[in-house]
């Protein structure tokens, strides 16, 4: 049992280094599995959408100068010269005083440039339409490029995949997108006290929870998690199982490894590897404080605390805004997408010089007012994380937030 | 060409048909597999945790109340009798005046109360401790128990599953869980008009935009969807993909089947199957007025517009509900988890009697506020689900949105 010495980093420090972190390149995929996936390139479209003018509503394309002056009580009166069936070319040409019925949808002949619409008609026989609305030239009409035009840009590099998107892709026709490549993300629990997930345990062990904790987070991000399972707190076990992570994986989270009883094995195994470097060793940020970050090679390694807490709350604050980074994602520097502003109902103490991430309960007040309860509880508390539905950042430079005070939760 | 008669639903008629669907059971996974599912029934914990006492530093075991009066010019001492190895049943028994070296996660000998960190402590000899700091009953220590409680409620019914339920369900030894069974949801593209989504396409034809926006929709529920392509505007080849998905899904979406020109057709074929009944035929919303939703069997058709974007609307407001509802998930009734509030820039008026959805972009103005631009487009036209960010919902009796007005944008 030695203590640890840190020469601690601020979270801005942290933040910096995970930007040096390069992304992992480009794959191709079909536009069907590219969803919540990140855009490689900036993408431009090659076509005019729609590439004819369509019909917005059913009725009868014609020229529009021929309605002016129509109404209820002035009808006009247009020859029908045929019907325009959806999703066929529309191979009439039209002359004055001509209509040509027309779907929602369908492409308007050649000389038309506005429809009037169903209701405001009548067909007073096979040949003879009556309109008895006057509508101004591409009166529901889409033109050709109305949508999107050719050359215009669709989606930006760096940002995610969403079902419009998509739709839009389908729509000028592509079939395939350049996404960046998702992080593969190895999880290997440290700990002589651990166990498997089994009904019964021995007296003294405690379940492997980080392995099932980090992995669930690591897929709501939308990278792989890749379990390693428990390893002992050994030297060559711990560096064997690195060995195999490494080749796996993008980055690679030791957890329990910056606890005070394993972190010099963690530290030596790190350093066994040609081309490491330890970045990171202790950030003043509570929980979370005694964290390491190491690059081996161009892949990064995390030791995490083993408590499941401070595991969980690294992540959501750092980690995962390295996944993002090099997962190709333009927003990775915000911690989290979803968040509310609440009113705090205790005082939340601190000490200088360390940023603190507190457990939130939110609830809805008999005054209609969104309140944010801290949950404080020691940092081992799974039940902690269960109970809260968000956590709230407080400043570095801050000694404290008041009840009653607004707070920004970020919200799970 | 016949036009529609409509004996329009209010929105909120749709939402208590929407209740009336059941949910679809459960079934039985690996908590692993379990992420973001919904929990079928209330969970309660079978076991103590953590079962032992145990440590949260590094330090050593004593009763407390040898310690008191200790500080750092009066020391007290102890007599060290051993060392309690992580993940090992403590079989020592502490005498008064004695203490034991003890890590993070150590359990507690019979007899201690208290741990004192090893920051205030000595060792002077290998049997003598020096303590200088005074410790209460049961500091730092989590007792049995702490974290939850044998026959406590772990996660509730109808409750999606969360990275730290996940954790928690691990730490007490419940490798699985049962969940509700997760939505099939069927398309059906139903026009003349449309085609695959290849490169060129015959000019009049546009591109199959619905299969790819909303399947993509139906996933980030987190349902599963199945693609029945593209079906002409026939009766008999609208029947026998009907048939297909209603043996293979639970909800079937028939888009372009609410148009006027195949409405016809769709009611048709729903009412040729045996126990269909129509439940909604048209919605007072826009866009998305001309929705068909139907019961056939113990199943949900539903007759889309054709319009991505109507499509998408009607999706986002209505069917998401009802996936949530017959998945399980309690909060069924709220449109989107994600919403903000936003200044409108722009007046936004519409006819009364009428629900109305409009896309919104939002923007921070110089002025540090966050506005909502209307993004007003015709609802053919995919590029302005692509400007947007969310949409607001403006109520059936209200006559419009004054610019300036703070309004709740419902997020992406």
């Amino acid at each position: 049992m030695k203590k640890g010495f840190f020469k601690l980093k601020t979270p801005k420090d942290v933040y910096k280094i995970i930007e040096t972190f390069s992304n992992l390149g480009n794959e191709i995929v079909n536009i069907k599995d590219s969803l919540n996936r990140m855009c490689f390139k900036d993408i431009y479209s090659d076509v005019d959408l729609p590439n004819f003018n369509r019909s917005t509503v059913d009725g009868y394309a014609i020229k529009a100068k021929d309605s002016f002056g129509a109404s209820e009580s002035t009808p006009v009166f247009f020859k029908i010269i045929g019907e325009i069936k959806m999703g066929e070319k529309a191979d009439y040409t039209l002359n004055d005083g001509e209509a040509i019925r027309i779907s929602t949808g369908g492409m308007l002949p050649q000389g038309s440039d506005a429809i009037v619409m169903l209701e405001y008609t009548n067909e007073l026989d096979k040949n003879t339409l009556e309109a008895r609305k006057s509508v101004s030239p591409l009166e529901n009409v889409i033109q050709v490029g109305d949508d999107i035009k050719k050359g215009q840009l669709v989606i930006k590099k760096g940002f995610k995949v969403r079902p419009q998107d998509i739709g839009m892709l389908a729509a000028i026709g592509k079939k395939f997108i350049s996404v960046y490549k998702r992080p593969k993300v190895a999880i290997i629990s440290t700990g002589d006290e651990l166990s498997e997930i089994d009904k019964e345990i021995p007296l003294g062990k405690i379940r492997d929870v980080n392995s099932y904790t980090l992995s669930s987070l690591i897929k709501e991000v939308g990278a792989e998690s890749i379990c390693f399972g428990i390893v002992k707190d050994k030297f060559l076990d711990l560096k064997k199982k690195c060995e195999e992570a490494l080749n796996k994986a993008d980055i690679i989270l030791i957890s329990g490894g910056s606890s005070v009883g394993t972190m010099d094995i963690t530290l030596d195994v790190i350093n066994s590897f040609p081309y490491s470097e330890i970045l990171v060793h202790g950030i003043s940020v509570s929980p979370g404080k005694p964290t390491i970050l190491a690059k081996v090679g161009n892949k990064a390694v995390w030791g995490l605390p083993g408590h499941v807490v401070s595991a969980m709350i690294v992540f959501l604050i750092f980690i995962k805004s390295m996944i993002k980074k090099i997962g190709g994602y333009y927003k990775y520097k915000y911690i989290s997408e979803k968040s509310t502003f609440a009113t705090l109902t205790k005082n939340i103490a601190k000490a200088q010089g360390r940023e603190d991430y507190t457990r939130v309960k939110l609830f809805k007040g008999e005054d209609g007012i969104i309140y944010a309860e801290p949950i404080l509880g020691k940092s081992g508390l799974i039940s902690s994380m269960v109970k809260a539905d968000g956590i709230i950042r407080i400043d570095m430079n801050s000694e404290g937030i008041e009840a009653g005070e607004k707070v920004e939760v970020i919200l799970f």
